[in-house]
Parts: C-alpha cells; structure tokens; sequence
C-alpha cells in the first residue's frame, strides 16, 4: 500500500496553469506599466509626497471590513492562518495599511503625513472581463490635515497625475460629492438607524451604477429589481416609487452634460459647480448630514478655486464602494472618445477615485486622525493610453548571433559582448537546433537582425549581417523564390572588425 | 446577547502591528533598491532577456515542495484554501512560476525562452535579523538550453549584474560545483537508496554550512550534533569518523584560499579550476554520478573560458538549499572587506545564486525541458552598497511652504505650483497647527527651504525664503541666542516674482 502510493507519487504530473482571475504578463505590457508608475511617481514626488512600502500581508482585523462585495462568505479578502493561529490577509487595497502604518509610528512620523504607494493589491471576488484578482494599485494620501483644501489638493493632484500619464485635459474629469449627502438622502427617506443598514446598503449600491445602467436601470434596482442581458436577476432595494423619484433627483442634480461631454473652458466649471449645489440644497438641505456635506462641498469649492482652470465638477451621483470614507468622495472620470481598432466607441470611464476617511487611523488610537486621498486605476488608464496611441512601440529584440560552429561559442559570446557595449541587445543563440531554427527563432524573438558566422565566414575574417525588419518587408513582393535567395538583397558581409558598426547602420535604418 | 456583542464589536480596537518576519520600508531604502533594480533590469535586456511578471498566488500543487526548510508543519509556504476548495500558496520564489508559465505556454514561446522576473516572494519560516517573510527576488533564467554554454553564461551574467550594481570586481566571486558530484559523494559513503534520504538530507544541510561553522562545526553536525553559542542543540547526521573525514575532504577540496582572500590576476583562476577538478576526480570520480558531475563541470570551465578574465571558481562546498537543482549550481560571494561605522568587518557573503533545474518544468509535461538560472540576492547587495559607500545620499525634502493665513492658501498653492513647474520637490503646509509647529514640520520632512509669506510679507509684494540647511549649520556655533533672533542669517526677503529663482539659487549653494 504504502509502495503504490509512493509510485502514484513520482508519477503525479500538476496540471500547469494559474488560478482563476490572475494573469501573466509579458515584454511590453510590464514596460507600458512601469513608465506609468515611474511618471506618476514623479508627480507624487514632486508635490511632496515620499514612497512607503508595506507588506502583503497584514492581520485580517488590522485590514477591517470596507469592501463593498460583503455578500460573499470571505468578504473579498484571501486570508490564511499563521502558525500562531492568527489570522493574516492579503491587502485589498493600500488604504487600510497605511492607517496601520500611521496608528503604529504615531509619534515618529511628520503631520501632516503625505505618503505614495504603488504596488498589487488582492481581491478575492468573481474575475470577470478585465476584473482581475491580483492588480496594480498607485495611491497618494495625506494624514492629518482636516481642511478642505487637502481634499481639493488631492483633486488638483488626480489632474496632475492623470496628465502626466498622457491624457490631455479635455479628455477627463473629477467628479466630487460628499458621503453626507447621501447620508441626508437616507434620512428625508426615513432610512436611518441599524434595522435600515440593509436598505441603505442596497439603495447605495443601486445609486453606484447610475453611470452604467441609467436612470430606468437604477429605478428597476431601487424597486422590485433588475433582470440583465443575460438573464440574471439582481433583487431589488424595494423602495416605492415616490422614493424611487427622490433617489434618481439626487442623482440627476449633478451636472448631467459634463459628465460624457465636457465643454472646453475649463473656467466655467466652478461656476457649473454652485448650481449643482444649490440643486442638492433643496433636496437634502434641511437635513442635519446633508447640511453638512453641503458646508464641506462648499470648502472644497472655495478651494478649488485655487486650480480653477482644471476640470473639477460636483456630481451627486459619485458615490465609491469602500466603506470606510466619511465626507468628501472623489472620482476620475475619461470622457469616452476612445476607439478601438474597428472604430467602435470605447467607455473606459472611472480610472481611480479617493475620498476622506477620518475614522480610519482612529480604529487603532480611538482618537480622529482626519486623512484624505486618491487611489489612480493604473491598468484603466493603461488601456485608455493603448486606445489613444495606436503607433505605441513595442520593445526591440535583441540581436540574435547564430551559433553555428559548436566550438566557436567563445568567438560568438565574443560578438554579443561588443555589441552590449556599444549600447546594444545582444545574445547567443543557446538552444541545440540548426540553422533554419535558429532564424526561426531569430524571428520570434523580434529580433532586428541576426549576426552569422559559419565556416566559411570565418575563413575570410568576415560575419554576415542579416536585416530582419529589411528581409521581412521586401519578402512581401517576392514573386520568384529562387531569385530571392539567390540575391539576399538584406544581408552583407562585414569585416569581423566592422561588426559593430554594420550592425548599428542597420538598426539606424529608417524603415 | 446579541445586543451587547453589538456593543464590544463597536469599541473594539485592533492593535496596530505589522506581522513578524514582515517591515515596511521608507523613502531612501525604497529609493536605493529601486535604482538597483533599474540597473540590474537593463544588464538582463542587454544580454536578452525580456521581462515576466507572474501573480503572486499560485496553485500549491504547480509551486511543488522544494524549500530546505522542511520541518515546519506548512514547509515554508504560506497557503489557502480558494472558494472551490482548491489550495492556493504565495509564491517562495520566482523559478517554480516561470516553469509553470513555460509548461502552461510552451508551444507559443521562443526555444530557448529567456526571461527575467524582479519581486516580493514570501517564506514562512522563522524570521531573523536580516531575514524576513517577504523580500525581493530578481531572477533570469533560459529555459530550453541544455548546453553548459548556457550554465557558463548565467555565471557570466551574474558578474555583469554584479559590477552593474556597483561592487568591483575584485569585491567578489562566483562558485560553482555540481549536485551530481554531491551524489557521487554519496554513493561512495554507501548513503544510496529512498531508505537514507533523510540522512543525506542531513548530510547536505551541515555540508551548506561549511562556510559559516568551519570544518569543526560541519564535522560535529556531520556527527553527533552541534550546541550553538546560545546553547541550542542541533541533531547530527550520525556519520563514523572515517565518513566524516571524506566529506571534509570533499568540502576542502575547492580552492580554499580564495574563498575569502580573492587574488588580483583573473587569468588565473581557470587554472586553479583544473586543480578542484582533479581534487574531486580523486574522492568521487569512479563513481557513475561524480563523473557525469564532473563531465558537466569540465563543460562549463570549457565555455567559461570565454570569459577567462571574469572571477568564477570551481567550489565543491557549494550546495545550495533548494531541492529542485539537477546539476550545476552556482553562487556569487562578496569578499569580506567591507566595513561598518565602528570600523568592525561586516560578513556580507551569499548575494544570491541558481543553478540547472532540468526537472520543473518536466514536471507538469512530462518530457525533458533543460533550463538554468541565477536569483540576485537585492538585499543582501544593497547592504553592501550601504556599508561601501557611506556617503550614499539621502532624496531632499520638498520646499514646504507656510500657510499662515487662511484665507491666502490659493497664493501658497500657487507658489508651490510654480516651484514644481521649476523641477523642484514642493508642498504647502495642510495641517492646522501655527508657524512654530510649521517650521517643525518642516525641520521632520528634511525640507531644505521654507517659504515664508505672511501679512507683512504680503503687504510688501514679498516672500521670505529661509535656509533650513544653513539655518542647522549656524546654529551649531551660535552662543548668544538673542542675537541669533534678531539676526536671522539664513533667512532673506525676495520680491514675489523672484521667489521661484531665488530658492533655486539657495538649493544649487554649496555647504
């Protein structure tokens, strides 16, 4: 028995492939995302931020509970026991570490405390179509400033980061509004107190898919609810229909032509931003939250004014999944003139969003520790950028020198060698295949040239050097085969001496 | 009941702490391994390789058991359950997902696939000083090359990376031995068959600590066991004393004078590497598995002599932990001249090391798939850069502008936004404190230069700007602090326009 589960064991093949939800990525994908990360960076930098870094892994009760996905048995978070019995999580986000980080050096740390991150976070929620379980996020915040200018500084800051990624400023916007406002929406319809959280739970939800859905979606979600395309149904908050109508106004007070058709004067925004607020005055007003989310709206417009000229807008219909926020809520909207290689119109919409959370830090030291921040959706904004620049590079291949002759490994290293020091890629071809392999591997590497040396080259002190770019372009009006070969019009013979030179002349060449 | 839990769940308050075996790293230390693996990334695209990024989770089954560590209950990995019941662990390396990504991915890529592959693995083990359960990897390896080009080019690579990083040459060198002359070793002390794994299991752990306990404290782990300095007892193998002797002699038959003492001419160290070549001939080479090791060792000295003047040596105290190498296996040590602040010899060692592991990716496909690699140990070299460069320099602080009247932040915002536009770090100060705590915040952030505009200032049309450095350095000699007050040496008003020039020209002065 024991012997044939040993055998079942040394024949056991794993199958080979990765988890649900996560992905591989390769050459110019990892490229695109680091100049990303190392722009926004800059910016962060520059405005006075310097980098933290925490681990991946932080007590599951240091995390909290914020996720808005509460209805799945883990909570949205992959957990694991320590050999101690404690429980630890993979973060969700860089929020929760950070008040940790804050509530655990208090006393050591400057106040304000302005900190960037960038790095994967983990989800444990159904993937779906661009939904991944491990994904990339890049955050700025600002620990211990109350005011609402730190709020506006933050919406400032998307915009700086947002064009340093390379969007232009028509081609995005800020939306803010206030979780009091929303508070004051539960309570002109009498959906306050524990027995509600529910309720207000769903009719939040329901509010968040305003942008997706529109107004006869979310009407459907807020009543008996909603069945989608395919045939799934998603139960409803059960609100009557008068109620319905109070929600979809507070949603429609926002300004409703901004927010996929942005006007080009940057200047009329603020004014665009009183009459939204006097929309949602005489909605939630007379509310004791509402009047509050109105006084802090009105802080951050006064300070705003301070970056007048960039695209910041209220819009009552913001309203982030994450629980923890308190006040203020911000989010990064792309304007959707995006299209993809057919020509179809492509929404990339949110890319980021940010908010206060003044009861954060508070959770460790039971004392207010107001903090705000931003959180960019770096993958979002990649895709917008690979819609917008269609002739984006991709990175070259090496240089590929053919290994020919098995013992003149030493005079091809040789080869390769000189060619990185003259600033070049470079490598041997190290596989046990012939010739025609070799090209073949040449070519799937992208390789811009291959370098050949057999025998007979070597005799004469020469190398050839094959244009691959060159040979690919002309074999596309090849009619006679053997013509071709015979003449090789994109390869040259060169002095050993020359290679470098010959090589560089080459890659030089405008196609 | 429900109602007073209701009650303790709302005080409740986590302890703000980061797990063990975990730290969060800050500015500077972030900064420097940033650099350092710009600089290592560009060698490995030099030489052709193209990056890789895998998620951080994987299916346990597709990671398989290779860590030394295997005492502990969970054998180092840190695992969970997914919501299907499938088992999922942390990656603890990057070699074990790139042979699953080959394996997953094989017909599609380039034979031989090079790749690298930089970040966080995770190892649940017991953590140390300088040893923890989350840290930097930075691998390249070629899979599909057979050849011991492909092992003497990996060497090669790891010098390159090396220098890159900044150690000279003479600061270090790689060795190389190979598992199979381990396995002749064991076949000549009767130690064969699955019966005495565990003994040589044993064998090979006190064997790896060569370096570090000497030929005394290996010959007692060897034997009847080892009672550190702290009184700690580890078990011996149990091996006679005539046993005890060939290992020893086997460990000591590398070129031990160059372990720690490393000579200047280069050109002659493949000499010396025939020298432990015939050393090892004599104890193993009758054995079927030594000479195969030794076969394969003479290849790589063959190839290696296409980069005669680089420091590799043959060492067969070499072992390296991981469970997975099939042959050759290589490790970079730095010499130990370097030297902490008190003047003391710091042992920096081990900077990382790989081998040929013809096994992984045959795991999941069952044919043959050679391949072979290096691990850069980021960490431990940039603790070595730290202690040789002591003059390593810190990021400036940002400009921190003074907000000392409230109803002027829109100016202050201004004035930082113009001294960003200039290129320089700025920020204007959101806390609610008054001018001393300002200036304080400023003294923590390491601002270099404080910009000052009050109402006086204002009323003139100008700003102070004030030295912050200068300010440290006078200070240092001022007796009569009165007249310090009044002096103000490092303090100076400019007219508003000038302000952005006029910080430059105090940033741009010399100390």
């Amino acid at each position: 028995m024991a012997q044939k589960d040993k055998k079942k064991q040394k024949t056991f093949r794993p199958k080979a492939r990765i988890p649900r939800g996560f992905r591989d990525r390769i050459g110019a994908e990892i490229a695109a995302e680091r100049a990303m990360l190392a722009r926004i960076s800059a910016v962060f930098e520059a405005w006075g931020f310097d980098p933290l870094e925490t681990p991946a892994l932080e007590f599951t009760d240091a995390l909290g509970k914020f996720l808005p996905d509460v209805d799945r048995p883990n909570e949205g978070v992959f957990s694991l026991q320590d050999d101690d019995e404690q429980w630890l999580s993979l973060r969700y986000d860089l929020t929760a570490p950070l008040a940790r980080f804050v509530a655990e050096n208090y006393d050591a740390l400057p106040k304000p405390f302005r900190r960037y991150q960038a790095g994967p976070v983990w989800r444990n929620e159904k993937p779906g179509p661009g939904r991944f379980r491990q994904f990339t996020q890049c955050d700025a915040d600002t620990v211990g400033a109350p005011a609402p200018e730190a709020d506006a500084e933050m919406c400032a800051l998307f915009c700086a980061v947002i064009e340093a990624a390379g969007i232009k400023r028509d081609g995005y916007f800020i939306r803010v509004s206030n979780r009091k406002i929303v508070d004051g929406l539960f309570e002109k319809l009498g959906l306050e107190g524990d027995a509600k959280a529910d309720v207000r739970l769903a009719v939040m939800r329901s509010m968040d898919k305003f942008d997706r859905f529109g107004e006869e979606g979310v009407a459907a979600l807020l009543g008996s609810g909603r069945e989608d395309d395919s045939g799934d149904f998603t139960k409803g908050a059960g609100l009557d229909d008068a109620k319905i109508e109070t929600v979809l106004s507070f949603l429609k007070s926002g300004p409703d032509e901004t927010r996929l058709r942005f006007k080009e004067d940057g200047a009329g925004l603020v004014a665009r931003g009183q009459d939204t607020l006097a929309a949602i005055a005489d909605l939630v007003g007379e509310t004791k939250s509402g009047a509050e989310g109105l006084e802090e709206l009105s802080g951050i417009e006064r300070a705003t004014l301070n970056f007048s000229a960039l695209p910041i807008i209220f819009d009552s219909s913001v309203i982030r999944g994450l629980d923890y926020y308190t006040g203020p809520v911000f989010e990064a909207m792309l304007r959707s003139d995006f299209k993809d290689d057919k020509g179809r119109m492509v929404q990339i919409g949110s890319v980021g969003g940010g908010g206060r959370y003044d009861g954060l830090v508070e959770r460790f030291k039971g004392v207010k520790v107001p903090a705000t921040g931003i959180s960019v959706g770096v993958s979002r904004l990649l895709a917008a950028l690979a819609l917008q620049d269609k002739t984006a590079e991709t990175a070259p291949g090496p240089v590929v020198v053919l290994a020919l002759e098995k013992d003149q490994m030493s005079s091809y290293q040789q080869m390769a060698a000189e060619l990185r020091a003259a600033g070049l890629r470079a490598e041997v071809y190290l596989g046990g295949s012939g010739m025609r392999a070799q090209m073949k591997y040449a070519d799937k590497r992208g390789a811009p040239v291959a370098v050949i040396c057999g025998e007979d080259e070597r005799a004469r002190g020469e190398a050839t050097v094959k244009d691959l770019a060159l040979g690919a372009e002309l074999s596309k009006d090849i009619e006679d085969n053997k013509a071709w070969r015979e003449d090789q019009p994109a390869q040259f013979s060169v002095k050993r001496g020359e290679l470098v030179e010959a090589v560089k002349k080459v890659l030089n060449r405008k196609p």
